[in-house]
């Protein structure tokens, strides 16, 4: 998008307002300062439509996390309330997502056990531990330690998680029963074998509402744009398809009496009416067991909301605060358990379509969450008869998007190490699930990348004849000395590395025999830590032992302040530490 | 020591004397080319000093493992000669070794529940599993994991686990029983709460023993010099101290019937003989369960073995192959499974004892197991008499030379991160025991350097005025240009610190309103892995969303090369990749 001239304004300083000072942990507050009529409307416009889209999708992620209907709705209530008063991002939209309803799916079968009261009770263990472990980090800024998860692995865990759920939806779409905890493989070989037990008036539902959501997605823009229809308006009206699939679902249902005649699931009795304080499940056993669930919920979480939310913001040229962030989703994630719903998070096209629709502060928050409030209130009578199998097929359209198997082969021509990361982490969540498929993508990442580093680039270098330039004697006529050898490094010295450097540097010095001289070349080396230290004080007196002197040169200005104290450095003495390599080279050979 | 003139001659370049080819495999083959009578009686008396040191430590480091004395003793035989053959060090001393001692007593004592004979099988069995692990990372090259070692945990771990062995040995120089699997605290406790229930006798030879051997190395050098003894001959004779306090204590012993007049725990018989061929541990149950045990014994006794190689042989300008070395190593562990021996390694005195003996190649090694062999074979008779106090005394004054609080200091003045994992291993091996304290140092190692190199340094550079260079505009006097941001990252990219690179640039972009041109200055970029990469991309277009153009400028060649097929490239196109950050200036303000 154009960068216009309004977007300047958008983004106060608040010194330069000292109105009245705004609470710095309220961002909202600061928003409201420049507050006027044209934003209101934009807010009020945006905010609806994303109420038009969350409202099904609220229902079906509630479907897919196997909770009642209602705790999706609450879920899109109180939760985006909190994270619009405390979130430094203006057009995240917050509320139940796809991948952590999947995530409460798994970890509830086994703690739940069947029984309906303790799996909606776990259901807010979940979400009161996910806001407890984002609001710590966001306290201790903590908050780099999610960065633990690379591009590749999250990549990967979405497209795994998204055809991990398309395989949960199958039963739901066709009828066919499976048994809860069912991972991929076994779900795809149940609904095989019973194929013949399809329910056809459920199947109908599901497949139908399938290829009509599909096609709106694909081509509605298209057609409305065929027939003379602007093309943001015909953006706004395809977004209505699956309210109005719904809609229509329910009028087809209730008028043939699909439940009645033909068997087809449906939603039930929705309890109408606002959430309210529930603070029963404080009393609930197993929390210690959900532990671990609700950190990958709220690790998974946070890292898809920080991304969607950065990417918005910097459109528009406004700053994120990661550990604010990290706060005001745990906050989120507290009022979610307090408020009888599931695990939130940022959704990636909900925030799209929050932020393509104009929405220019969190008050577009609040008018979608007062539209699924004010739905709450009147209209979940209506949704006793919805077919279940049309939900799956909110879901099943939902996450096809998900998949992402360009990325894959992008990653792996890009990067082999980052592809079998990538690749692991998909593979690992269809053979093993949810959880442990990112646990083996998160170790493989951090293995490749302790092993990309442990063979730093260490080039023998030169000077290019008439210059003071010096290169890898290897890719460069350059001129050499015998008694000297110049070696560079082109990566920080740390542990995983140590033994490596040690290994290379003392096979070029044992490959010389006329040696009297080593210069170590750290431009490249931003720091040294203690294991390092303790190789290259090791290097230098088996270099002195054979009578050998070590130098070091363009040493970096805050590795040669840590250097200042120690052995190494006492041993080598000021004039053996060099500004460059070219007065180096003039001390120990002449100058040219 | 000094470079001698021979020394380059022990070094012999294989294809310079293609008389007969030597495998690859077989270095011992290679130094045997250039053998000689010199090198032969150089190796003679080396491998007979080291015999004397290693037939008391032999004994000693059975009993620290649990085990009866004769397996101590095997391990001293084969082993150090299949090394021989196939290591790369010229002077390793390979054989049981403290800290792999005191592990396997902890892997045991839950595994043999008090059985004496599951016990030795269990030996057998983690010397077979160490054997595999080191030879399987030697066949697939993956030497490099040894490398998540840092050199601080390993120096907290080896000051943790001498301690911990002294504390395991209080118990057998006073002759309170404590109990087999107790930890630290434990040990510690039992021996202040039961001190009156010493034995004298025992504690008499124990005390004794301590004094005489702490004497022996502290002073006994100086003391014979000052006699008229040459230092190098003092040396040696003052390394007989154990052997000879070994033979005293037994005849003191003997003659006193200490055993059976005040109950002095005693080696009691030790069978003669040569090791046997024994397969039967094969048969044994509990491999899985005695794995994690091997792999960390697998994993220290490398570590160790592979830094005194390393050392010793650049003092003499020779290689070490680390892959081999860890074939030899696990070629050694197979054998000593076999052979009915304990895990092994190569022990840090014993080798250094070698080398300042004047070892010149593995005969010595050979020498040395030959004259092991010689007293398994005609001395163990003598050893029934010898107090255990005695051998618990060696093992404290062995070990006391490994805790070293001097460089704990050193660490953490030098890196707080460093020194916190150190402080970290050691409290964790004495507070958790051997296996966990390791494991907890190695992680919390890991965490810290994520963390460290999650913050890389950015800087926002200008010109100095009138030259080329470039420095932070923090730090120097520089010419700016509003219109421009010249940033220089000065840390590989990969996924650990991409997403607060990311929040930089972006921050430093927002806070700039008449920007119109970044210049990334990518110098100190070795690498930029799959979630740097895709970070950049999505930086690019929204740069590119606001009207401001990315360009980059001094990408390292390799970089270059793997940008090439990139959307990130083709989205900047040739012109805004700039060779230095001059020329991207010049090109962007007008040459000055």
């Amino acid at each position: 998008m154009d960068r216009t001239p309004g977007t300047t304004a958008d983004h106060p300083a608040p010194a330069a307002h000292p109105r009245r000072k705004c609470p710095r942990l309220l961002p909202l507050c600061a928003e409201l300062r420049q507050y006027d009529r044209t934003t209101l409307l934009q807010d009020l416009l945006a905010g609806t439509i994303t109420a038009i889209l969350l409202v099904p999708q609220a229902l079906a992620y509630a479907l897919l996390a196997g909770l009642p209907a209602e705790v999706g709705l609450y879920a899109s209530i109180i939760p985006p309330i909190v994270y619009a008063l405390f979130g430094t991002s203006r057009t995240l939209a917050v509320g139940p997502v796809a991948v952590a309803a999947v995530m409460v799916a798994t970890a509830l079968s086994p703690y739940a056990g069947g029984d309906p009261g303790a799996y909606v009770t776990g259901a807010l263990i979940l979400a009161a531990l996910t806001g407890v472990i984002l609001l710590g980090l966001g306290l201790l800024r903590l908050g780099w330690l999610t960065a633990f998860i690379s591009h590749p692995v999250l990549s990967g865990f979405t497209t795994g998680a998204a055809i991990f759920i398309i395989g949960t939806q199958l039963a739901a779409l066709t009828g066919i029963p499976l048994p809860r905890d069912a991972d991929f493989a076994q779900s795809i070989a149940v609904l095989i074998a019973h194929l013949a037990a399809a329910n056809p008036a459920t199947s109908a539902f599901g497949l139908t509402a399938v290829v009509v959501l599909a096609l709106a997605r694909g081509h509605l823009p298209r057609a409305l744009s065929a027939l003379g229809i602007a093309p943001q308006k015909g953006a706004i009206l395809s977004r209505m398809a699956p309210l109005v699939l719904v809609a229509i679902a329910i009028a087809v249902a209730t008028q043939t009496a699909a439940a009645q005649r033909w068997g087809v699931a449906t939603v039930g009795t929705v309890p109408g009416g606002l959430p309210r304080l529930q603070l029963d499940f404080l009393q609930a056993k197993g929390w210690l067991d959900l532990l671990p669930a609700a950190a990958l919920i709220a690790l998974i979480g946070y890292v898809e909301s920080i991304s969607v939310a950065k990417a918005l913001a910097f459109r528009r040229r406004e700053k994120i605060d990661p550990d604010q962030e990290l706060r005001a989703l745990g906050l989120a994630n507290v009022a979610a358990a307090c408020a009888g719903a599931m695990p939130v998070a940022g959704g990636f096209s909900r925030s799209m379509v929050n932020f393509d629709a104009g929405a220019r502060t969190q008050i577009a928050a609040i008018v979608t969450a007062s539209w699924v409030a004010l739905a709450t209130l009147a209209f979940t009578g209506l949704l006793a008869d919805l077919p279940k199998a049309v939900l799956a097929a909110i879901i099943v359209v939902a996450v096809w998007q998900l998949v992402d198997f360009a990325n894959l082969r992008h990653t792996w021509t890009y990067d082999r190490g980052d592809g079998a990361a990538q690749a692991a982490t998909l593979v690992g969540v269809l053979a093993f699930g949810i959880e442990r498929g990112l646990t083996i993508g998160v170790a493989l990442a951090l293995v490749l990348f302790l092993y990309r580093t442990s063979r730093p680039h260490i080039a023998v270098v030169g000077r290019i004849p008439g210059t003071e330039h010096f290169r890898n004697i290897h890719r460069h006529l350059v001129e050499t000395w015998p008694r000297l050898l110049l070696v560079r490094i082109d990566e920080n010295l740390y542990f995983a590395n140590t033994p490596r450097v040690e290994s290379e540097l003392q096979n070029l010095v044992v490959d010389r025999d006329q040696l009297t001289d080593v210069v170590l070349i750290l431009s490249g080396v931003a720091y040294i830590d203690a294991s390092a230290l303790e190789m290259l004080e090791n290097f230098a007196s088996g270099l002195a032992a054979a009578g050998i002197r070590l130098h070091l040169a363009e040493v970096k200005g805050p590795v040669l302040d840590r250097l200042r104290d120690s052995a190494l450095s006492a041993g080598l003495g000021a004039d053996r530490i060099h500004i460059s390599t070219q007065l180096a080279v003039n001390r120990l050979v002449g100058a040219t």
